[in-house]
């Protein structure tokens, strides 16, 4: 347990932006304003890159109508940034902390944001600069350890349910092979959360592939050739990160091959490349007539008016529970333990070390990925269920008896 | 006013999917169930292929409450087809109608659909075999002649414009060049549809281009430059059927140069090759550092939980409106008239021939697009706000002053 410091505070978004990280932007200043220790809550304006350039905003003086819509609009409020400090870089940074009397630094982030933390935080200390450095978890690729699942995964988690639900009646009411290409990095959490919309036995996605379970091309197209002979059509859920059984990613041999290959304007690194790709492949291999391919791109993180209630509710208390830790700890990380499921789904908020997060990746657990490693197991489904706060009811008439 | 006919009636949805079609199959069962002359409502399954193929459901025994969510359903919820029929599978159809003594037609589509009705009505003439051929209409790309605007556009254009306002907040947050190709065949009206969502002076889309205003990658690339330029970031709204000023599609001239200059395996007549290659054009005129593109694709026309209220509750009456047509006129397509606009939007439904809507385009016309032809104007704005039914709200943070 640590003294309380009188100082101002100092909230940061980092990395790509999700569909609540603005919650817990709200969470925290809503929060700060409650302990008369934390003087002024700024905000760093694109992250580190504010920080190190002494460019702040008062968060304090945000109405409380302006916040709740802030809580609930997508991207970051405040900026982001991709920056990774150095020890320079650091060193600045603190520079400015101690020009500015700031002794609270909040950072809402993935696993590199919390190693942002952890090395402020270490340095402060080497240089007897008191400080408290708390991370406040976000991802949309639920890749953080420790915590039971990330803020902004619930969100982009509905956001792929629906896109799905909707692509696979699209696909009944027009049959052939889509094929939809899912963020997520190295790990497959969002792009299984494509199958949590299936409610009717031959729903779609009827296949998913996860960079967990590398793949060859021509396992794909004998899968994708397997759903079509029974069912005349096929939906496929792709993660960007999936790999070849070599373990290089799709991706990186289709911008390898197009660096040879092609020349001139034509850009085959681009989001679109992969899922034209696959579809290419397909038409190839399998001579279907109807292969489509879609890339979700930014949508799946910054869409206005989509977000799971269940996220934002948790992100908000993520970032309040960082202050509050931050009145008693010196650092850490906010995490979530899951204390029951279903519809008694309930999660508690506990700290962890910053070094148990700081630049360590989650995979999908093996019990989440089924056997022949193209689809998800129930235990996937009743993990993420709960995270995304309600599904829509879809009907599909087609296949009723005919008269 | 023809005579009364008591016979079947026949439904069938043709052409892309939508957000609403399943509102207006589900006006037509509805409107058809309350008059005694229509004695069976059949659902043609895939369309005019289904009724080719004597591929008939019974939907007079789906129950309210399905029918309920099937209106509030994504996609064509007894399936589509792109078949375009000549005289001879007119005749095999009229063969069908004649057995099962189905003298309603409802055909819920585009202009080809509204052409589809018109010359099975001419054909069923000429045979002497009376029937009520309606037209009910249908599409994102709201290009229809007659109506003020086509029932399926509201939705899809609620989703440009949710996307759009997300996506514009990311690009603040993250700055740099964005993307976006829109979906509308040769008419401008969805990718104008991605501006409604602008609120702040500097909220993008800041750049919009449209099939109805050919422009030179030298000019597009300029125009980018400028705002760059002015904001330090640009997010562009680009139609898919975009031309170059010499009246070839942006797309098609990235295939011709595809074809010439790869081979092999990659594809670059998919989907997103034309977002791609616009953000390879940027990267290489304007030096850029970041660049980004997305394509939108299906999930515009088929996203599970998203709906224009205004556009679904006027999707339905189309297809009530045209039962209740039939009822009086041997044939014609459900058009709509705007009476009111603003807070004080509203519509009346009427009947006009359908030779006045087949095989016809609507462009955007010239007051909604600005002197530049790179952006929209109030007008547009005016038109088409009531139709969305109502965006989110957002704030951004980063802009205020710096502390």
């Amino acid at each position: 347990m640590a003294d309380a410091l009188k100082a101002n505070a100092v909230v940061g978004q980092s990395g790509g932006p999700t569909g609540v990280i603005n919650a817990s932007l709200v969470g925290v200043i809503e929060e700060a304003a409650k302990h008369p220790d934390i003087q002024n809550i700024y905000g760093a304006v694109h992250a580190v890159a504010g920080m190190v350039k002494d460019e702040f905003i008062d968060l304090g003086r945000v109405s409380r109508e302006t916040l709740d819509i802030v809580a609930a609009s997508p991207s970051s409020a405040i900026g982001t940034s991709r920056d990774k400090p150095d020890a320079e870089y650091c060193v600045k940074i603190l520079d400015i902390f101690k020009k500015r009397n700031i002794r609270y630094f909040f950072y809402i982030g993935g696993n590199d944001s919390a190693n942002t933390a952890h090395i402020l935080n270490t340095m402060a200390d080497e240089a007897g600069f008191d400080i408290r450095a708390f991370h406040v978890p976000k991802t949309v690729d639920n890749d953080l350890l420790v915590t039971d699942h990330c803020p902004g995964f619930g969100t982009a988690a509905k956001f792929e349910a629906c896109a799905l639900m909707g692509d696979d009646l699209d696909n009944r009411a027009l049959p052939g092979v889509k094929i939809d290409v899912i963020m997520g990095r190295h790990a497959g959490f969002l792009t299984a959360a494509a199958a949590l919309g299936r409610v009717r036995d031959d729903d779609g996605p009827h296949l998913l592939y996860f960079p967990e379970r590398p793949v060859s091309m021509d396992k794909f197209a004998a899968d994708v050739d397997a759903v079509v002979g029974k069912l005349g059509r096929c939906v496929v859920a792709v993660s960007e990160g999936m790999c070849d059984t070599d373990g290089v990613t799709w991706a990186k041999k289709l911008a390898e091959n197009a660096e040879t290959d092609a020349h001139g304007n034509i850009q085959l690194s681009g989001t679109g490349a992969l899922a034209d790709f696959l579809a290419g492949q397909i038409k190839e291999k399998l001579k279907v007539k109807r292969v489509r391919a879609d890339t979700f791109g930014y949508l799946q993180r910054s869409f206005a008016g989509l977000q799971s209630d269940v996220d934002a509710r948790e992100a908000r208390r993520c970032g309040q529970e960082a202050v509050k830790m931050a009145m008693q700890h010196d650092n850490g990380s906010v995490a979530m333990k899951r204390t029951g499921n279903g519809d008694n789904y309930a999660v508690e908020f506990f700290r962890t070390d910053l070094c148990n997060v700081a630049e360590k990746t989650k995979s999908m657990p093996d019990e989440f990925i089924n056997a022949d490693g193209n689809g998800v197991t129930d235990a996937f489904v009743e993990y993420a269920m709960p995270l995304v706060g309600g599904l829509p009811k879809t009907e599909y008439l087609g296949g009723r008896p005919r008269v």
